[in-house]
């Protein structure tokens, strides 16, 4: 999908009222007509629910690590990564796949870091899809 | 469900603790016996899973319009507006009706600052619903 | 769950950057080598997606009494209660079941100060799980 987001950065400084004498600073990455792949909000980077590149036939140990890749990547343009992460909600469509995600997963958190976390089961957007993950981190 | 809210706001400033030297600030609206329909936290707006209004007969598309009217009526009382969006959580009962939901989403948004979102397909708490959306805001 | 966690507490002050003259602060609780039970940064508290202890058989109203127990228990852990939330997301495996659940809900939740909430129906991580809650709080 990444094909439908251009790659602008918009940062936007101030707005209708200040708090606290500092001024509200919203951050966007890869922002298409629809959503921003990442928006950081002060020290709080919020990404888009991920799924995987190409998706088609790929296992959900495959998938899992792709938009992990991914998720490793819009932490970066954000200034953060990994090991800040606050929260993460995981989506599959079967949750016979539970373990598989799991293992990919596990290995792929910085130890002494992982986030709050929920996983449940969704249908989702394609039918290739079989995980999505979306997450909070701080910067 | 508006009904059932009485059109209260709650301020409550301090709490056992203080860092940073400023109180902690919570504001609430249209706070009821079981949610509120919008908690602000400092500078982040948190609302409710907003569902359409007499849903019953309507259309993906007419149910998303007045489920995004209520969010920039709650946005607007929060002191904020949908430019400011930082995360959108969507669930649709159907992923058939996805693209109509998105066509409504799309003519909304504030072009060039959408936020991070994730739609999945879930049953909602009534039949007569087809889609729900949770927004947080900065302000 | 709560074995496979270790009680470890991690604060990490610092980081690569820090904005407005204080240091990005994440502290987290019952830290396991897959998720935190409750990660706190600055002054919001996320915790994990809590289920009942030892759900066999028990009914809907008794899980969610479980849940909201734990839930306590984390956001004192984080030095907070529940009338400091802002957000909730819970997830029922049936949709029947959402009257049992807002009965124990309605009666946890700190009068005038209830959540933004969302609540959808969604299979969980083992069958013998009928609810499931995540919720962010300040402190």
């Amino acid at each position: 999908m990444s094909g439908e987001f251009t790659n602008k950065v918009a940062v936007i400084t101030g707005g209708s009222d200040c708090r606290k004498g500092s001024a509200m600073k919203i951050e966007r990455h890869e922002t298409g007509p629809r959503m921003s792949k990442a928006v950081i909000h002060s020290d709080t980077v919020y990404l888009a629910g991920i799924v995987a590149d190409n998706p088609k036939g790929k296992s959900t140990a495959e998938q899992t690590r792709s938009i992990l890749g991914q998720i490793d990547s819009f932490l970066a343009t954000a200034g953060t990564n990994k090991s800040n992460l606050l929260s993460a909600n995981i989506w599959i469509t079967d949750m016979e796949n539970f373990a598989e995600m799991n293992a990919v997963w596990d290995a792929w958190v910085s130890p002494g870091n992982t986030p709050a976390r929920a996983t449940v089961e969704a249908k989702l957007a394609s039918p290739d899809y079989k995980v999505e993950i979306m997450v909070v981190a701080a910067r």
